[in-house]
């Protein structure tokens, strides 16, 4: 049996009981380490399992594969995954090869930033498509991620960014550790094209003035947020990784309320209300 | 202390052991009865716990909050919820009352459906907006569920549907089960805005051959998974609740490959190849 495990978002005890068991009962066990992590490293993994874990990375999983499920049709392995097993398109692959070679697999689920980022207050009902930032080098600018967000607040939704995280993919030996992209990043990249836009005369879907959430460590117990306009995130420290922002759209007067608890001086105080029901910024 | 505590979707086991440490500690443990269920009841958690639980209906949750939060400044109180506890707007409410009184709270996420439903094989990243679908009446029958995911097809994504859930809410005393819409029912309701549409000459955003997948008991040991034409939904039994329909949007080839494991007859023949990344139906 090959079971796909999500670890959760904190530490060693945010794995669900079930997923613990299963774990005990493998003859191997494999971390996956290149599309998220934890507030904790391997050897706290292992010293909680008290089990040796083989670090997966994408060279692994992508090439490897028939490695990972060798003689999984006779002994159970695992395959543990930051959050959720089914946020990364690579673990869907490693499941059709093992339907293709007649291994039984099983998922056992945990949280992952796409819904435990409920927390901050913002309604998962009210969340449109999910966009990722990746990190802008001299010649390669992407936008795609603003006109994405500007579509989702057009139609009143919230954008939950992800934000990129890169590693050394090139070799199989990653000594470099990965570098992950914070709020105020993602926040700077994200008012540069605001700045390009307006002097194209643009007419603008969102402002230096929108509010948005910043979100760190989230599920941990060092978790942060911070609720600010898009300007005042792009100041805002929130520590070490993983971090996510979160554009919102119309805003429900619980939302707001939920928001408030969170939130930097006056970060609230430019929103419109549009009808009895809903802001706006 | 609050704490918030997500159960996950499937048995006793898919707690966390984090959840399940907090549990444990508590001097009372409430357990949210009336947003979603898991496939075991009330006794299976309190034999696992070892601790007396308290049922909080949707009275007690949104008329009586205070009596759940007394004391909670000087001891801990628990409350559980299916899923992630930020599934459902009460319990925003729930933390704005904690926040009010001083009383500190904690959050300790878990799976839920929107999250867990990527095993499906379709990409978290290509789902709009989730759509919920109610129970039609003879005098009420709403259709707004169908544009939202029209729209969401439109710009080529997926729709997550959660399938209403009917509760008896006009007194504290809930004597007759809840009423749980099934795949059939939904996909049933649809075809029938479908026909509408069609006889009104509105250009159709998905028809009775679009590809939709009917998941039950998700990530639980009882989970069923089955993908079909939205016709062939209508007629597919899944069995016990809980339900959910998912409507897809534009395909990546994974995705289509994933959801032949689950695929009805022919189910996947209409696909048309739009560019050579991606299908629609």
């Amino acid at each position: 049996m090959l079971y796909l495990i999500g670890l959760g978002l904190g530490d060693a005890t945010d794995i669900t009981v079930k997923g613990l068991q299963a774990v005990k009962s493998c003859s191997r066990v494999y971390l996956e380490a290149y599309t998220s992590i934890l507030t904790v490293g391997k050897e706290a993994l292992e010293e909680y399992y008290g089990k040796q874990l083989i670090l997966a990375d994408r060279d692994l999983v992508e090439q490897g594969a028939d490695q990972i499920l060798e003689d999984a049709d006779v002994t159970d392995v695992a395959f543990l995954v930051v959050g959720d097993p089914f946020g990364a398109t690579t673990h869907s692959d490693l499941v059709l090869r093992a339907v293709n070679a007649g291994i039984p697999y099983k998922v056992i689920h945990n949280a992952s930033v796409m819904n435990a980022v409920g927390c901050c207050g913002l309604q998962l009902y009210n969340f449109g498509e999910t966009v990722s930032v990746v990190f802008w080098t001299e010649t390669w600018r992407p936008e795609s991620f603003y006109d994405k967000i500007c579509k989702n607040r057009t139609a009143g939704l919230h954008t939950l960014c992800l934000e990129s995280l890169v590693t050394d993919f090139r070799g199989k030996k990653i000594y470099e550790p990965p570098r992950f992209m914070t709020v105020n990043q993602a926040a700077d990249q994200l008012i540069q094209v605001i700045q390009s836009r307006k002097e194209e005369g643009e007419e603008l879907g969102m402002t230096e003035d929108t509010v948005c959430v910043g979100v760190a460590r989230l599920g941990s117990d060092e978790q942060k947020i911070r609720v600010g306009t898009l300007n005042q995130l792009v100041s805002c420290d929130l520590g070490a990784p993983l971090h996510s922002l979160v554009i919102t759209g119309r805003l429900h007067p619980l939302e707001v309320d939920m928001l408030r608890v969170n939130a930097e001086p006056n970060a609230l105080e430019n929103l419109h209300m549009i009808d009895s029901s809903t802001y706006t910024s």
